[in-house]
Order: structure tokens, then C-alpha cells, then sequence
């Protein structure tokens, strides 16, 4: 479960951004004591994502507000598919509205996006990572929307992993040295990456006791020999450009996860709109 | 220019967001002394936007930083294009160098997307506007990066424009009615514009006095009665679900204004990557 | 309505700065168990302000607070009149006190001065605008206080208007430049006010399209000579210098707007206290 | 010296406000490259205050600000008088102006009106005091204000001074029950005060050890006795409604301070301008 | 009682800092829905502090939460005894444990050493003082442990207290000018004391009128004849490396405090642990 | 390296603390343009650590300052060492003092008393790990103190390593289920440990694929045969009220680790003073 605190302050922030110092058209055009009720309903298919983050907007702006989900996180739901209805000050409700929707169809879109890769590797065993290229300030949601559509968390910040790569190996010596150092001094419950593009630093950093190592930008063939090496002794990463037209022959090469960008940086939202109810 | 503290404020969440209590692979793998030089480069044709909030990323997080600006934004730049280079301690650029990246690679992603739409509809005399479906916590860099793709910001937040719709129309009886109660609350500055979905409507609109009037959803022979009904009186805004297929043909009704959602709120990042500079 | 988390926030702030660590007084001479039960009274006539400021500090500070709100932002209320009445911990209520008392004396100070204003200029169908010559930090809360007086806001904010003023005509080289460029650019529900001091400037920031005309420092005959010339077709606004004693005649030039910067920047405060309640 | 740190954080706070995203005009109409100078000029005889809260306005928000101070708080200058030069970035410094200018105009205003009162008394060897009906956001400036004036500071804030009051003494049975209570428990550098509105009082108050005494609301006899009870034993302060008439007699009772709520919560804002420098 | 809003915020940034993005475990390994009850338990003798805090944790972060008080601050426990129970979404407590924990085992702690250096100097009339040697971010806390455990606040804060030594004396002249500077600048609630190292000192502050006099470093007969010289006539506070070992015979001298850094600085946490209840 | 803007945040916030509206002392005592060169000395022998921060405070609030250098984080200094020379304005200097050496003496504090555990298991092999009792607030700081005293951090947060314990093994039925279900859903780079109390414990965590297994509250007997057991297979972790007394012969045992929370939750401070440079 996300950071409660952690989603109400970064919900805070999101509201004063979209309203200034007041909502000028609810404020001069709506009755103050007008009573709504609305539903969030899904003008398209799709995997559901950031329920809990809307109710929390609507429960911070809308002191009267009385809610039902009907949906949760990680649900598949069709078009038409209403995933929550509000009822309570009409003034309220509508100024928090569109931080609400905007919510939802950004972390959904990335849930039903990732879904569509995980969808692509079923059956290989392969697991879907995500990576660090996630939209500035959104990071804690954005993970939580890749778990929502099936996918795994790799790193979630700088402080949450060890990788080592080309110019620490150069600086180190060898790929042995580095990982000898690392294992040394990380956090005790931190695991040490290695990032390889041949297969003998694959071998190298297998013997040198790495604890995952990132297979980058190589080739099915490459992928396969680097399977064998290995042989299960420690789990390997695809990276680099995979897309969704690529990702399945990738997975059934026997890698244990297959990491994608996109799925943070570039789903598209879907598209959830707000109705009234009757 | 955008608001220098508030990016500044935006860049040490985003930063801490990353970080966390310190990065582990710099500390542990890089010397502390170690001096680096590297260049941002585009992987591919984009326009730019975001330079100076890369530059502010730099800057906030690595003390001795000389950074060498080669490309401003609103620049279309081609593949291989070296957009920055940064040089100084190899520890804090390295620790930096992903969020400068991803702030980059959105902001560039929806100018390069508004450039599209704009190239599309070059020399209908209509003009590419955003909307406030933009991602929660982003809307002042989403709003800056879509001027630099060449398009117009509508409503920056809530107390910055009046939009009269549906609801409010039935509680004061009338658009005219509406208007009038609005125009004579809004502050002073601020434009009152009506959302309208039929021509009587629009026709109403535009006697009440309305500041502007957006057509929302109609098709292009409506969308063209509308221009001819206000006969340039009151600026026209096509509205509603408008895609890079569709819009050629609603810009060239005589509207003044399409306003397209998905450029701040699907727009794909671009790719831009980090190399060492000999 | 005032966006609530943006009072919340800053009732938080304002409570730290006179709180400091602890209450010593109440700590030390209160049992923290105790009731109490007071009453906010008008000590002179006066215009409210702040009323739902004031029930949010006692709602920040005292738990188990129970008010009843006696009068209402915007109401006349004479001398002797309760405007709230809490009862709940002591200890608490007498924490907050001070703070609640200072921000309604201030608001409902704005407010009054204001409805002085107004008063003033009541037949005309002048209406009068406030200023960004507010204190510092309290631009939401003063702005509203004007609107409680009968005043009308001019900018809420530098984001929010667009004022051309000498320079600029120099830099672009005429009004029909400056104003064309403006309009070309600004967020499109934004308006564009020209501050013009001579007649001809009037005239030409008419035709050039300006949205709004300040008429800035004129003579009574030359005001009059502007509602001539712009003849109904572009709200004007008097400005410089306003005060109490010269409103009148300014508004009865025929001028749309009057705006007086002293109500936000020297309105003195008004009289309430807390009394016990039996 | 003001707390600097509190200061940048105020003006960060302030600046954002009035800025909000970005300054519209400054960024459509004036060249980015543009360079300005400027003078901040009295427009009427002045107590000045705020001049480095001003100046750090233009630090916090112009890079390359050059600035030349030409007088400092305390100072007494005629109309005409130039506080401060600034020359930078144009856009930057119009885009800074209002805050600096509202704050000096705030400020200069509390220390002009202080100054007059300790004028009114000067001679008497009593000393004005501020109180805590200060603007909400503002104490640390306002007190700064009121001694650049010419006044001393009472509290701070609760949790700097004790002051007993009628309820207090209703709970504790007597003065002499609540001062020695009170000085069992205060944090060892703080002082105790006692509210008294009766002579009795005031020789109970003194004879229990009291470290001030307040005089609330008496008369000028009474006043006379009072300081004839405590003899010089123990400071004496006059307050309650004392305003710029009547200050001067009861300076003359032989009390040692005088408080006065309003120089904080009514001082008018004084008149200065920033005017373009040759 | 504590400023309740400042707890709060700092709390929030406890929770924070020691949850990050979310609790990997307790999100991972227990059912959302399930249900907990724990005790707090003492599991050693004890003088508690902190209760308040603890529960705000709980409240902070475990919606559903029930909470049982059994022991108050400032009470002595024994081994075994419970503190406090909760109950509620297991979740969400085990999540938030270790901050309540944290906070109880270090205020207690304060709070119990304290209480060592009270008894130690029982029946004297000497009261034990704290100082600003505490521990960064905390010093709200272990100001109100001190008192908890029997001790008396010395200064909150640097605005709270003015302390003359060494080197203000030579940039005055004397101590005699230097209180005479400070009594008349001061904000008049506010003590003036004066740090002695010889008995001269303490004969010459005693006469310029200092409120408080702290005798550094003296030797418990220097310390018997400072007591002699001021015969009663301002109190006297013992300082400087002063331990559990040394400070009854201090106490015994005659002087009004006795301050201690390492109460603050130097407590060992307590041993209170989380036990599952039936 | 620490996260530099983490750390200045943090700074200020306990500058604040500290500083509250403005230094009473230094603003009335110091003349405003005095310069003055401090040394921070080591007033006992001491691991340094927290030079870098305390460097830190000096450059937030003392913008003239020059520091030099003269021990770094992790350096043994004796008894009467300078660490640090300071020079600048005398009243900034002074009124940041407090804070500068607080931190100094409470890291150096932690780093010197671990450093203590450290010598005791030197040539064990046996390493010693940190745990998150920490001080609340002082995460960061206390973490990198233990890094300077020799020592290696276990988990930094709660997104930062999951623990298996016994309520979870309950839930999933066995060890065996936990540690599968734990290993498919934690994010890819974080390792998963499970708390033992018994051997048959220890050997299904090993068999099921546990990353560290933690040993609790064993007797010297048992953490001998658990080595035997995993048999350099999985890293070993005793823990449970280990002391400096009794760390040794556990570290014989061939453990990898033993974590002590009392280095983080009750180290004294060490003692570190200001003293005038000439």
C-alpha cells in the first residue's frame, strides 16, 4: 500500500496547482449549497489504476463528500464501466474533479499499457520490470500503476539498488573488482547489478557473485547463450528498446524479466470522464 | 518565462523524489574527486523544450558545474544533435544526469507532439490551443513546453478563466442570463467563454456578450455555421476529442481555436541520452 | 469560494508563528481539561470578512470544537453583534484566539473600507477594483475581503492579465504593435489592458483591440473625453491616486471601473473581541 | 538581525504568489536580453524599513542583479529620497518589482507610524511596546518594523512572555497563587507579566514578585498611583485603546512602557515608486 | 501542551522518512484487510514521555485506528507495564511502529535521565535546567521530555533569552554597560542574564541589574560565595560539565538551577517494545 | 555522498529551530559589521563525523564566510585537535555556532561509539550493521555516522528491504510459502530476509531461497550451528540486545553480521568546542 501521507501531500500540491486562490466559475456560477451527485465511468477498456489516489482527492477537497468504489486497483473494467460514484457539494466536487480524472486516466493508462506487455509475455516465465524513466514527481504513482497492470518494480530510486556499469568497471579494474566492492559496502539488504553487453562479462560478473545481471541491447542468440551461462544461478534482465512488437521473443529466450521505459514514460491516458448521476 | 523559484522548488522535489538518502552506486563505485564531461544528445528529430530546466537540474545538484548550452528551446533538432554539455564532479552529474533526462525527454516529447499538430493545421489561420488535461504536478512545464512546440495556452488553473457549460446554463435559466451573471463577477481581466454544443446556443452566446465561445464536439458543417453566425464578433474554439487525422479540416472552417487534450496528456517522451564527451 | 487548502495551509503557517513551541501562558495557568465557552463580538460597526477563516483556525487548533456562526462574509453588523460562538478546550480556544481575532479584524477591516468605497460611488455604475498593491502574503485572503466589501478584483496574480504600459509601447513602437503582439500570445482566456495617459493613446489602443483601457492619472474632463471616445465599445478603468474624497466625481465620468489601491494596502483594521460566554 | 533563512522563505513564498506561473506581460513584452536600471524613490517624508528584505527580492529572483542601497532601515528621508538602485535583467526585475515594493511600502509604513508615537512621548522616558495584534504572516517583519521605528518589541509570540489574566487568577484564587505558579514553571529566561485593572491588583501583582505589570485601561489617576505603589520595583505598562491623542499624559504618569496594538494592525502603507534610472 | 500542528508536520516527516515510497513488507506479506491489537510495553523501569506524540503517530497513519491510554506523561512505570494499546488495520500500525517506538524510547529516555538528576538533588531547592544542546530537529520534544522527567526549560531558542559573555563584555566596556545596553533593547518579556567566571563578575552583574546570572565553571566554594554576595536577590544557575556524580553538592550551595547539556545530548533510548495482544 | 539538497533542507529547518524570529543575543550585543575566526576543537579523543554538514550550516547562514578544512568524516582526531577554522561575520557566526557543533557532536558521537564495536570484532570477519532504531528526523545523518565509524548500513527505510517475521509465516503457512511469495513480489533489487528463532527455521529460509537470514536472540551455541547449517551459502545476521560486551564471541561465531541499534539510539555526544582563533 502506498505512503498515505506521502499521496495526500503530493494530492495537496496537485490541487493548488490546478485552482490558484479560487475556482472562478464554480465560485461565481454555481449555487454554494448545491448538493451533486457524479460518476467516474470508463469511456474505454481498460486496466484500472490510482482509485484509492481519486477517492483520497475527493476526501481532501470535499469536506461533505460521500463516496462509493465500485472498482479497484488492478481491475480490468469495459467501456461504460463506472468505477466510482461521488455525491456532495456541488461547488466542491467540480473544482476537484478534473484533478481526480486526470489522475486516474494517467495511472490507469499506464496500467492498461503495461498490461498489454505482460499480456505479450505469458506463459515464458519472463517477469515485466519497469525502469527510473518515470515523469518527474510522479514516481511512487507511476510504480504503483506498473504493478497495477501486472508488471514488477526494478529500482525505485537511487538509494534502492546497485548498478554497476562500463565506466565503473573501467574505474575498478575488472567487473570481478567492482562487484567485490560493491558487495562490500552496499546496504546489507540492497542487491548488486551488473550491466553486461558481451557474454564474457556475463560469466565474469556471474562468477564474481553479481546478484542480477542486465543483459543490454542483446541480440535472441546473445540472450540464449547468456541463459545458458548462467544456467539459473542468478536471475538476468533484458533491456534497451524493447517495445511491444519485440518483447515476446525476448522473454522466451528464458531471461527472467524484460525491462521497459515506455511504459512509464510514454502510455498514453485513457480516457475516464465524469457524468452526472441521476 | 516561467517562474524561477517555482521550477527551482519543482527540481529539489524531483530530485529528492530520485535520490532519496544518497545514491548508492555513485558513492560506493565512483571517487568522490573524479571529474567528468558529457554531452545530451538527441537520438532522434525533436523540437526542444525544457533547456533551461535541464540546466537549473545541473545546477541545484553539482556545485562546480560548467554547462555549455548548444540548442534553446523551440529549436527542432535533428538526430545526433548535441542539445548540452555539462562537465564537472563525476559523482553529483551522474547522480543528477537521469533527471535532467527525463524532464528533457517529456517536455521535448510534447513540443515535438504540438509540432505536429501545428504543421498540420500551418496556414488555416487557426491556432493549436491546450487544455487542463495535463499530468497533476507538471501543468507549468507541460503549459511552457507547449508554446515551444508552437501552440497557445488556454486556461493556466482554475481562477484564470470563466467557462460557462451545461449545468450552469439550467440553474440561471439562460445563457444570457449566465453570461451576464458572470461578466459582472469575474475579475476584471479574466474572459467568460460559454461551451456550446448547438448553433442556437452559439447565437446566443455571442449576443450575451460571451468573451469567446467553444464549440464542443460539433462536426464541420456546424463547426462552419458557427464562424459565419459570429462573423469574427467573438473568437471560436473547436473542442472535443480532436486528433492529428482530424483537424486540418476543422482548422480550415475559419475557426479561430482547436484545443486538443492528448498533446499535454499522451504525448510520448523523446529520446535523448547522456554520452561521455572526449 | 476560498480554495481550502490553501487556507488550511496557510492557517497552519500563521498558528506556528504565534504559537512558537508552546503556549506558555495557557500551558502553565490552564487546567488542559478545562471548558470554555466565548463569544467574537463586534466592537464598532463593520462590514464582515473572514468568518470561515476564522471557524477553520479554531477547527486547526481545537479538537473538539463546536461553533455556531452567527453572521456571514459580506454582512453589515453593528456594534455589540456576535459574529461566532465556540465553545471546547480552554487551553486550545485560548491558543488560537489571537489569531482568529487578527485575521478577521484585518479582513473585516478590508471589508469595511471597501463597502466605504462602494457607498460612494452607489448609482454610477462605476464598479470599484482592487489592486496587486496588497500585503504580502495575504493576496488571497484580501482579494476576498474586497469581493465581501462590494468590490470587485482586478488580477488576482502576474499570471493572470496582461497590462502594457509605456515601455512597452516604446519596445514594439506603437499601442497597435504592442497590443497586436499581446493578443497573439497570451493565454487565450486572458485579457489585455493598455494603461494609456493621454487621449490619442486612448484612441488608438481602442482600435488596436485592447480588452480593457487604464486611463491613468486623468483629469476629470479628460476621462470624460475617453468614455466619448471608446463610446461603450471597451471598458475603462480610472486609476492613480483615488482616494475617498475624489471617487465620486471620477465616477460619475462614466468610466467603467475605479481602482484604489489604498483598500488593500492601509485599510485599518476593525474592532473585535472575545468574550466569555455564560 | 532578522532570521535570513525565514526571510528567503518568506520572499520565496511572497513572490510566488504574485507570480503564480509566469508573469505574462514581462515574458510577452519585453526582450529576455533586455537590461534595466532602476531607482526605488520616496514619494513622501519616510521612517524607512525593509530595505534588505528588499534587496534579497532581487537576489531571490534576478541573477544578475547589481544593486546600490542608498539608505538603511531606521533612516528618516525626505520625499524625493533614493532608497535603493537595482539594475539587471529587465524582465526579471519588473516581474520582482510589486513584492519589493509592496513589502518597503508595508514595512515603512509600520515604522513611519511607530515613529510618530515615540515622538509623542519622547522626553517622558517611556517606551512604546508593539503587541501581538499583528497581520497574520508578517510578526517577524512587523516587530522588525516597529523598532526601526523607534519602538520595542513585547512578546514575540506564546512562547515568549507569561502573561496572567483575570481567568487565571479565578482559577489559581489569588495573583499571589498564580504569579508564584507561574514562576515555579516558566522556562527560566522568560517573564512573567500580571494584567491588572485594579490598584489592589497592582500591589498584590508586585508584592507576589510579578517581573512586569500591565495597567489595563485605566485612567490617568490610576495610572499616577500605580507607579507611586511599585516605586521603580517593577516595570509598569500602560495599555488598552492608547492611540496617538492620548499616548503623550500617560507617558507622563511615570509608566515605563506603553503598548499599542494599532502600529502593527493600521498603520496606511507609505508612498514609494520605482522609477526607470538614466 | 505542545503545539499541536507542529507535531503534526513533524510527525508526517518521521512517517516519511522512514517509510519512503511505500513498506515493501508490510504491503507485500499481510492482507490489507486484516485486523491487529498490539500493546506498547515497558520493558524496564521507566519515566514516560511522549504518550501524546505516539498516539498522533497511530492517528496519523492508521485511519481506523482505537487507541487506549494507559500511563500519561511525567508518570513512572515499571517493567511489564503498558503503555498504550492499539488496535486496528495491521497494515497500517506495523508500518507506522517503529516511529512511535523511536519516539517513546528516546523522549523517555530524556525523560527517565532526567528524573536521575532531580532525585539526585531532592530537598535542595535547586531545579535541575536544561539547554540548547540538543539534539537537531528535536528540540520541541526534548524540551517537553525534560519536564516530563522534573526538569525545568532554560532557553527554547535564540530568540527566547539573552545570554552575555565573555566577548560582549570587552566590545562594551564593562558588564555594567553591557546589561544597561541589553535591558534597554531587549523585547521587555525577555530576561537578560550574564555568564560569570569570577565573583567580581557576579558583584558587578548583581548590581547593573541582570535577571539571571549563570556561574561558569565555578568550584563549590566560588559557588557558596556567589550565593552569599547576591543574598537572594537574583537567581543564580550553576553550569559547565556539570554530572550525576557532581551535581548534589552543587545543589547544595545555595543555587537556583543547576543546567545539564547531556540530559538532552546524552540520554540512552528506554526499552519499550510492540507486543501482539489477545 | 549524502543527498545535498536533502541536507540543506535540513539545515535550515534546524536553523529555524534554533534561530526562531531573530538571535536576541548577537543582534543586540554584536556589532552588525564585527568579523570573526573561530576554531572547532576536539575536546576529547573521537571519530569525526558530519564535517561536510556542519561546513553546511556555516555557508547557509554565513554568506561571507571562509571555512578551512581540517578533518574529514571517518579521521581519528585526539584530544585537543582542530577540525575546523571558521572566519566571517562574527553575529551570523555566532548565532549558527550551536547548531553547527550540536551536529558535529552528536555524529562524531555515533561514529566514535561504533567505531568501539568495530574494534571489538576486529579479524572476525564478522561485520556490523545498523538497524532503523534511529533518532526520528536523523535517519540520513545516523546512517552516514555509522558508515564513518566502520560500520555498514542494513535497511535505510521501509521501501528499502523486506523482512519476513512470524506473524507473516503464520499468514502464509510456512516459511517456505513466505519467502516465495516475498521473492516474486518485491521489486526486482531488493533482497528478502527472514527473522529466525530456531535452527529448523534457519535451514527452510536457506532451502527456500531466503537473501539473508537473520538470527534472533540466539545463544552462542546455536548461532554456531546456524553457520554450519547455510555453510557460507546465505549471509548470516545475529541480532538481538547485543552489547559491547557480549559482541565479540558472537562475531566469533562466523556470522557475517551482528546489528546493534544502540549505536544509533544511545550514543553519547561527544564533546567538540567553539574557541576564538587568533
Amino acid at each position: 500500500m502506498l505512503n498515505l501521507l506521502k499521496i495526500q501531500k503530493q494530492i495537496d500540491y496537485f490541487l493548488e496547482e490546478d485552482i490558484g486562490m479560487f475556482d472562478v466559475t464554480s465560485t461565481v456560477m454555481i449555487d454554494p449549497d448545491a448538493h451533486g451527485a457524479f460518476n467516474l465511468n470508463a469511456r474505454q477498456s481498460l486496466v484500472v489504476s490510482g482509485i484509492d489516489v481519486a477517492r483520497l482527492v475527493f476526501e481532501r477537497y470535499v469536506p461533505d463528500i460521500t463516496i462509493d468504489i465500485r472498482a479497484k486497483d488492478g481491475d480490468r473494467v469495459e467501456k461504460g464501466a463506472c468505477l466510482m460514484s461521488v455525491s456532495g457539494n456541488a461547488q466542491n466536487i467540480l473544482t476537484a474533479e478534473r484533478n481526480a480524472l486526470n489522475l486516474l486516466q494517467h495511472m490507469s493508462g499506464i496500467a492498461t499499457e503495461t498490461a498489454r506487455y505482460v499480456k505479450a509475455i505469458e506463459g515464458t516465465g519472463c517477469q515485466l520490470l519497469d525502469t527510473r524513466k518515470t515523469t518527474p514527481g510522479l514516481r511512487m504513482l507511476q510504480k504503483h500503476a506498473v504493478v497495477c497492470g501486472g508488471g514488477r518494480n526494478h529500482r525505485l530510486s537511487l538509494d534502492n539498488g546497485l548498478m554497476i556499469k562500463d565506466n565503473h568497471i573501467v574505474v575498478c579494474g575488472s567487473i570481478t573488482a567492482a562487484v567485490k566492492k560493491a558487495k562490500a559496502l552496499v546496504p546489507a539488504l540492497i542487491m548488486v547489478e551488473v550491466e553486461c553487453d558481451r557474454l564474457d562479462q556475463v560469466r565474469e560478473a556471474f562468477d564474481a557473485g553479481a546478484d542480477l545481471i542486465m543483459l543490454d541491447n542483446m541480440g535472441l542468440k546473445m540472450l540464449r547463450e547468456a541463459v545458458k551461462i548462467v544456467d539459473g544461478g542468478v536471475p538476468l534482465e533484458a533491456s534497451g528498446g524493447i517495445s511491444l512488437e519485440t518483447i515476446r521473443p525476448i522473454a522466451e529466450t528464458g531471461v527472467d524479466y524484460a525491462s521497459v521505459g515506455r511504459i512509464t514514460q510514454s502510455s498514453p491516458a485513457v480516457d475516464i470522464g465524469l457524468d452526472g448521476a441521476k
